[in-house]
């Protein structure tokens, strides 16, 4: 079982996950998940609408994302608003209490097309409430759509070695470094001739402004 | 039908096109696609694992995108060499002819959830393939990932205006107008304080230089 105390969905995750990483998510029916959970089935289903649904968060990613991309100053650039937001996911939602179970999630998730599929659905719904907070703030839509598509990028790079076992650091730090590495990387030249991705170097701000 | 002439796993998918358009994608079946196309059963399951897969192309796509990245000249930029790529996809594979396919395609799509899963998990194998590609041509791993991810958005900007029916330019330099636009949205300041996304406007190459 996991450390963190989970509510009822928490429990039905922790179940589901144990289960799935016993037998395989298709060996696994609902009523197994429940009953490991202490739950009825008609718990489950009011809580996810199907089976698939039960390792994904109900709206909290979205929301603390949207409110940090809100609250983040004024003056923020793009992209360290988005870096503000993923701070905000790090103190509240991926914790170092959560980062075990984290782990253990994605590797079922990456087991399994039909998991994969709707894992890759959530995310785009979630880079368009990005791309809507965003553009809220008052940027420009496409601007906000190439902040909102580059911090997809630096979320997943500071997950990958979040959920890393050998690594013990925040997610909130790892997130700024993973920023500061995608605007080295988008600066870089490669031919005499080319145009380069990101900022010239002397412009890459790692820092947040507020 | 689409006007254009396929063949067999080009006929069941203009079948279940029209099947999906007239009474809807979870009321079609295998069965009724491959009689619609005058064939059968076990001719569909030759072609495509499952229902969901009929309206997918089978690599095509992503053969196209490889291989033009892979010849693009050895000069070209980071987001040149997919611009070079998205215009060989516009030469071999969006093509008029394909057109009107392509957006009643994209809007049986965009109703349907378990379509909506497909496609979403297939962009994230496609933008894999990008990324090794551009990898191959000696760019650093999240130099690639930068061009790949805004690569997306370039092809997402243009695919959108590609297929609306009001719009007849062609995909390539519907692709090359998104990149120019998606490279200046990048270089817009926010603030005073505020890092860039992008390159300066001084800095912005919008044509190849191959």
């Amino acid at each position: 079982m996991a450390r963190w105390q989970p509510d009822a969905p928490g429990r039905l995750a922790a179940a589901a996950l144990d289960l799935f990483e016993e037998r395989g998510y298709e060996n696994t029916t609902v009523i197994e998940i429940a009953e490991r959970a202490g739950l009825t089935k008609s718990t489950f289903f009011r809580y996810f609408p199907d089976k698939r649904e039960v390792l994904f968060d109900r709206g909290t990613v979205t929301g603390v994302l949207v409110e940090g991309i809100a609250s983040a100053p004024p003056t923020a650039g793009p992209l360290d608003v988005v870096a503000e937001a993923l701070d905000a996911l790090g103190r509240t939602f991926f914790t170092a209490e959560r980062r075990e179970y984290s782990g253990r999630r994605q590797a079922v998730l990456n087991a399994n097309t039909e998991l994969r599929e709707r894992e890759a659905l959530k995310r785009i719904d979630l880079t368009a409430s990005m791309i809507e907070a965003l553009n809220r703030r008052g940027l420009p839509l496409l601007t906000a759509r190439v902040a909102a598509q580059l911090g997809t990028l630096v979320w997943e790079i500071a997950y990958d070695r979040w959920i890393d076992t050998g690594n013990s650091e925040d997610f909130g730090p790892l997130a700024r470094q993973a920023l500061a590495e995608v605007r080295a990387a988008g600066a870089l030249r490669q031919g005499p001739s080319s145009g380069h991705i990101g900022p010239d170097d002397d412009s890459i701000q790692t820092d947040s402004p507020g």
